[in-house]
């Protein structure tokens, strides 16, 4: 039974791990004050053991566990998975290891697993996005937790962060598809309550009608959470009015592999009877016919790069920027050239 | 400074929660004894005030901390999201977090993930498949861990799991192929080693050959890394031999997505020229034209009965089944039938 299992002490890890109980203690509460070779085998020697420090006796503040977690909003289709990946590779290389909580876009799920991260003893957190009940960055910053966001770039909020201009990206490729001829748009948008990335592409396609003399308010919009499905039956809707738009552009690559399907599904020609485009450039967008025009979004850069920041917080070099990465634009065949 | 940070102890849980501290204690030592209602209010309160209970007083086994950790080979292509969600979301309706982390089918950095959910305090642990080093599972039972895995059914081995015959599925796949007419069947499989699934499914393929009277030595088969462009590389180098297959089989729908493309990029039609199967049925086989011939893995059911069991073994009420789900056979349109 439980009660069997014998509890390992620090003699036990500074004899494992072949140093004195003094500097498995310094690796614990001041890890910067020991060298990397002579850290890694203590730090070892506690995950064999499976030692825990009596945080009761001890400020737990200046333990470090060097571990990470992130919360992502899904891991279905794969929108985060390219960043996270990086963001991985990236922590491994500095020591790190990576813990990964989903949280179905529920801010409520996603509270819950903020404290248990934090409760595990991460040592920081990314999120994505900032649209958070602010009460959650008190109760991180209370408790000392670095948080990071990836896939926002909004230095009002003087959140730090490592992302891009979602609203300035969806414009770019706005201003691409009025170049193109188009004037009757449609937009097919993920669900922008609670989530300022889909809440931004939206605005940079009303931003973008505006600056070229159509009406932002005029363009039908439908709402729904990002999946093939979603896409697929928004499609049809748009396509039931009686001024059919000539272009249907979707919130993500995700939605505009849906549409092209709905399309399909009624007999429509992409693009020759309405183009789509997508946004976020996953694998997705290239692996159906016609490819998906969209906005390429550096994931390995941003992953990267996050882990770069965020450990940089975590070991109190830095208190955290706010960085801006470029989205670049990917004209493939789902969007025709009306003026060709 | 961190050193500000006041520790919270039992009384201010106790506090919090509007229970006596007896009852704190018997949320974290046993649990079971506690009513639900209850037990989730004084953990809520845990959480919220940070409050670690300090361990070295303490035998460890007794606490729970309501946390399962998972860890996924990778979390690009979607391969294992359905199944992980629907495990989270039964996890979560039991009242347990789930934290994931992804090893990028490395064995050391599994290991050092389950070293590291360990010391975070996992109840419990979900792997996929079972080919690991013996010594990390005689460290779970050292630690008293339950582990479960998932994606097979290998009851020889005696470990718990739920899953499927990934051997006897890939045979059934087969016979099917062999009965539609082709005889020139090539393989593109994932890497074997290490990999019990991709393994078991070269296996049932040959098989399948040997049932048939053809040679199972004579099939050319690459091993390649799941990925889009690896199944399309894969694809062309099987399709310069002398005698081209009639069949590509692939070892997950991933493959077969990329060895389709592959085909097209050589002018080749998918199924005329060239038929090609997957394995899996994740969302991408249903995307891409024609959509993909493959076996259905029930991801939903997997994940969710997955959690059942592994939440019954961390609450000792069981000690593991091995429990086989079903697969079927999705027969779409990259599969020709010469007979026809």
């Amino acid at each position: 039974m439980s009660q069997l299992r014998s509890v390992p002490t620090l003699d036990d890890v500074a004899r494992a791990a072949g140093v004195s109980t003094a500097t498995v203690s310094r690796c614990l509460n001041s890890p910067e004050r020991v060298v990397e070779d002579t850290r890694k085998r203590v730090m070892s020697a506690v995950e064999h053991l499976g030692y825990t420090p009596n945080f009761g006796a001890r400020v737990m503040a200046a333990r470090r566990t060097f571990t990470i977690g992130a919360i992502i909003p899904t891991m279905e289709n794969a929108i985060f998975a390219r960043a996270l990946q990086a963001f991985q590779e990236e922590l491994h290389a500095r020591g790190y290891t990576l813990l990964v909580a989903s949280s179905a876009y529920q801010p409520e799920i996603e509270e819950e697993q903020i404290r248990s991260l934090v409760a595990r003893g991460a040592d920081g957190l990314l999120l994505i996005g900032h649209d958070r009940d602010p009460a959650v960055y008190d109760y991180l910053k209370s408790r000392e937790i670095p948080v990071l966001s990836a896939w926002v770039y909004l230095p009002d909020t003087g959140q730090p962060a490592v992302g891009f201009d979602n609203r300035r990206s969806m414009f770019a490729l706005a201003q691409q598809v009025i170049d193109f001829g188009h004037r009757r748009i449609a937009m097919i948008s993920g669900i922008t309550k609670g989530n300022d990335r889909a809440a931004g592409r939206v605005l940079g396609l009303r931003d973008a009608l505006q600056a070229n003399g159509l009406d932002p308010e005029a363009m039908p919009v439908i709402e729904t959470p990002y999946g093939v499905e979603n896409g697929a039956d928004a499609l049809r809707s748009l396509m039931q009015a009686d001024a059919r738009p000539t272009v249907v552009m979707c919130g993500n690559d995700v939605l505009a592999v849906g549409a092209l399907r709905g399309a399909q599904d009624m007999g429509l020609s992409v693009p020759q009877d309405v183009s789509v485009t997508g946004f976020d450039d996953i694998e997705l967008a290239r692996i159906v016919t016609p490819q998906i025009t969209t906005v390429h979004v550096p994931h390995r850069e941003m992953g990267r790069k996050a882990a770069i920041a965020l450990v940089d917080m975590v070991e109190k070099r830095s208190t955290g920027d706010v960085v801006e990465l470029k989205s670049t634009l990917k004209i493939r065949g789902s969007l025709r050239d009306l003026n060709g």
